[in-house]
């Protein structure tokens, strides 16, 4: 195949997969916004048609026609750079433009890439395409952990896909292969590089790559199991304020939380809990790792247990000696630019920079990441309470300091 | 026709306009909350439908099944005697039941409603379905405001029926006919019966009918025009503290508020405004009574011409000799029980009187208002700075007090 | 005494009341402002002072300087007119001016106005040296308040005057003497004139007098005790929904009410409470007037006894008949103007019109108004949730209505 | 001298610094809390006191007599472990203790705590005497600022110390010396160790010490000063979205701030601003430190010059030579814990690790620490939007990354 062949392929690919993930859902699945970080299904589909559109279309194909002029106020998420936008919690507010009038806006969108990329591009367009592509995987893996939010807090409780038979494979959630919890790796003290190198594709904040110190300790091939975290749970582990930094003791006392996003008591089940999963409300997978925790949570487990989270110069120096890539592994380590990380000029500079303060890196990937997205080098980040995502426990023993 | 023919055609009819009203949306349409008090459209369909189940076909057919065990909870409005509901704010939180369930919903208790309305009925279970039937028409003027409301905050302004042929005449929200205005009723100061009497339906808090002691004042036959609200603003209404209540001035200084709601500056106008209606956004109509207006913008309106607003009885004194029916007219009455008034036994007693605090009283009806519907008797009420509602401003000129 | 003389007489008088009843208190007391409705005594000091120095020296006296250029901006309460001024919430964040600057500025004010009322005065002149007395007795009051609010929420509850013999009679506070329960006055269906008539001093909303008509009720002698109302907290009556408007009931939910303000538990006492007063924590006597309690929960008590609250003209019709002036009564009426109201030019118009939507009418007086202060046509008024006055509850029984 | 000498002579040092800085103050200024991060003076008397009270002498000395029963309550202020304390949010609603009531528990505390000192003492209890002192002087520091934001704040802007003739410098806070402003220290890459070590006193957060690896950078000599920050504002600095991290954004566009904290305009000024300092409202100093910035205006001032901020080891491998302490200089790292750090057993331990997250170190020390308390490896950390501490900014020129 010509690389514009290639690139053309995984285009398509990556668009019709977003489309594909939304196929179990109603009309009316697509339109709500339970809490502010959630997105309406719908928002996801046109915004990342917006980056393509704006970033690519308006700025190289001269000739390019808009699809309508207000969706760039619609469907801009942060960009300051591209003008003024609907403020983030709004987003679910708007029944237009229908589905159907998003799948246009797709579709006329994907007509003037298609005819585009036929044709050799010069590397920097070739780049932002690229972006665009990795920018919509992003999205993807936000779809399926938005669409869990809206309809694991539905008093009903539907499933996304019952049977698990959909575009994504829904029982890997909950799959409890569990390597033997008391395998711990040993990571010698040392001075390695880290961050990306190479030709391949890699975030901003992944570069440069550059040389860290990392002391030694010894990191854990299993993650946190429910199990496990049940134990922590049982040992009054949510009423121990010596347990929990500061803010994260506020945060319990004040929402009253006992348990992981999407726990419910279940007087049937043995352990006392069930939990809402894509495939609805199950029982729990002893042995499957722990999910949905903030980082306040996975702080406190770890200093119940004796351990602590790794950082994430410690994770990326192990990972290619574990399996990885089930959940996203909180660390330690606040989110920080590499030495001498600088941001691009123009749009395209807000993409990462910009949220460089007061959140925490996360590492891996989740069994929700698009095929292909995951990197030993990728750094995701949230905010500490956040937990709809898919995060995880990495447990790290550390050695008497050097 | 028998009684209970009469009584089975009239519920078929006002179940299926509520019905009616909602062809004209996507199913993206039914689902958002942009405010607390705005609720999704396929809440108002479902919570209607709750009514029935709960209070006639569950308490009065033993062997009536429940459509879903779970809808008690999400579609109970605020009747604390009928057990737990979801907060009021979550409404637009939730995607399902889809519109195509809440469909099946209504067909479920319309179908063994209407069994039961084929035989007689006791008294008392014929007035609750009669109030049933009042209640359900109150949601379909909310309907349409809340339609409104969602449809009219969009940044796309999609019209809900731009030709104004669908199920409610959406052509008479701008109707600009108008009597002089230079034309005031006379209302002598006298005692005299206020209230619901007569074996009417009327809701509970029009009674008892009472006498009531009125002032003489001057009322005039024509509401407020927008031509003349645009003569407030343009004389600096807005900005003039001495004009407001102390918290309604707090409100405009706070929400930066200089027009009605739905007003947008068009600058294609000879009078500088367009504003959404129904039919999308057009230019005003001058002589069609304003509408949109808080109760502190009447106020501070009236004010401003040296005019009031009436009181409730006054109101009720003349309203046989003007016409009304266009707006819903703040009077200055806050929403009070009448003399001897008491609440009903049970979760019907819920129905009106909690509300009787912090409230204003409206009178009239507007053009929104359900065929039928409407009562010189009538007591709508809503808190002084909502103006979602067709609300209007009817001016009154006091006399000198005896 | 001449007219000047008795006027210097009076104004002495009640500017020396103030002062003496901040006598008790450290100069810290006069500084903190727990909530926003609660302002320190200081500033209750320099307002009052600021009215003199604003409606009267400064328009009246043409060589008048001012005390300070800045103490318009601070002790200016809500007078739009008169400028920007500090924002309420703020007021307990001034340390300065110290207390003693505030008693030189008292001073300086002082010493002006005696030389003012020393010679003949023109009649709009003398009313408003008689609205600015008459304004800070109502601040007298409001200084008892706000120093029992901010010694009693503190948790070292320290006493005002643990001896009872300060300034003030405090042991009326919890004076136990009570009518029979059982008295109840007849008050017979009329149209009765009401308001302010005659020469006397009266604030503006008294007026004009006016025609009202009543119902026929019963109106009770004695004002409903601690111990009636703990028998209403046995019941269960802050847990039962049906008692309590839906705002009510929001507030008691929300905010874990259980009994009135400053009522705490206290398992040494036979009925399990004591209560905090100004001659500190003492047990409850029993057949004193309840107090402190918001509309809320004097509605819901109403609710429960069979009873409700009287309008304020049949409190007014009746009160000549039955000893009151211990406890500001809440009445059913809405804040409203009279029949004919009409605000005066200028900043005094803004002293009561325009807090005419949204609060309740009390009624009588309390054992902390000034001496002087009360009247039959006063009308005082407050928010439904407010209960930081010295509030109680009047009962009525309703007969048929007419 | 004996130890025991040295310590208590010490003790009695440190201790009465802390009255001596409130000398200046009326007993009203002891008493608000205009923010909630601001604590009241009397506050910080009472707390520095209940340290000692509660980790030394009730634990220590089997017969000493706690001075109030609820000063335990009124006074910790996050110590979980010493049970139940007030809100933070009320410390400004408390009039009592009164600062004669609070010198009284001072004295009460010193007399045990001399008594106890003339003796030898344990190794553990003389570390949490010496742990105590510390403590006393890091809120020696805090009343410093929060007198001046109590002060400044208000709008008479009372001088603390017009003349400068106080118990601390307070002409320092405005010193206008400065090194040549293109005078940059190179630092090379290397590994070094960072954090305390020897016997002297440091706080847990600085241990253990470690290795860490820096990258060679270029760090100025000079903070940067008035007259550079002026550049950025007139630059646009608080207009250009690029320059500032998104919360960093939102928080300048919802606040408004267009300056330093304690900036004003001042058209008399040829900059055109003055700025409140503790010797009252005064011109600025062009070449002083700026100071009074929060982080996000420390990263987007680099960001607009083509600097950035120091790491805590860069900033800690260069400081022996430069000259620091007038300022807390910002630093990009976030306050997390040093390789191997564990918390105390028991109270102690919520010191400072509770506290690692969220928050950005401060390096260095500023003309308001006490005298003593400075020290290379001292750790400080704020919240990013904080600034009104004595904060400052020291640029660095990053190389290549290796």
């Amino acid at each position: 195949m010509t690389p514009e062949n290639i690139r053309l392929t995984r285009y398509v690919s990556v668009r019709s997969r977003s489309e594909r993930l939304c196929a179990p859902l109603s009309a009316e699945d697509h339109v709500p916004q339970p809490v502010s970080d959630v997105s309406p299904p719908k928002w996801h589909l046109a915004h990342t048609t917006w980056f393509f559109e704006t970033f690519v279309l308006a700025k190289q194909q001269p000739d390019y026609r808009l699809f309508h002029p207000l969706y760039g106020y619609l469907f801009n998420s942060y960009y300051e750079s591209e003008g003024a936008h609907l403020a983030r919690p709004q987003r679910g507010s708007l029944s237009r433009p229908t589905v159907a009038e998003v799948m246009a806006y797709r579709a006329h969108v994907d007509e003037s890439m298609r005819r585009m990329l036929k044709e050799p591009l010069e590397p920097a367009v070739a780049a932002l395409v690229e972006l665009g592509m990795q920018h919509e995987q992003q999205h993807q893996e936000l779809l399926i952990t938005d669409i869990k939010y809206i309809l694991g807090h539905n008093p009903l409780h539907p499933a996304y896909d019952p049977l698990g038979i959909g575009p994504q494979d829904v029982t890997a959630e909950h799959d409890g292969t569990c390597p033997p919890l008391d395998d711990w790796l040993s990571v010698e003290g040392q001075t390695i590089r880290m961050g990306h190198q190479g030709p391949g594709f890699a975030f901003d904040n992944e570069s440069p790559s550059h040389l860290a110190l990392i002391q030694g300790v010894d990191i854990r091939v299993a993650l946190v199991t429910n199990d496990e975290y049940l134990q922590f749970m049982r040992d009054g582990g949510y009423q121990r304020h010596s347990l929990w930094h500061a803010e994260g003791w506020d945060w319990v006392q004040t929402l009253k939380f006992r348990a992981p996003m999407y726990w419910q008591p279940d007087p049937n089940q043995p352990d006392g809990w069930g939990h809402y999963t894509l495939q609805g409300v199950m029982p729990l997978t002893s042995q499957a790792p722990v999910t949905h925790v903030s980082y306040y949570e996975a702080h406190a487990f770890c200093d119940w247990a004796g351990w602590r989270l790794p950082t994430e110069f410690e994770w990326e120096a192990a990972a290619s000696r574990f399996d990885w890539g089930r959940r996203w592994e909180w660390t330690r380590s606040a989110y920080q630019p590499y030495p001498g990380f600088a941001r691009s000029e123009g749009a395209v500079g807000e993409y990462n920079g910009k949220f460089m303060v007061n959140q925490q890196v996360l590492r891996g990937a989740s069994w929700a990441t698009s095929p292909g997205h995951a990197r030993l080098t990728y750094r995701n980040f949230f905010h500490a309470p956040l937990r709809w995502q898919f995060t995880g426990i990495r447990p790290v023993r550390s050695r008497e300091s050097a």
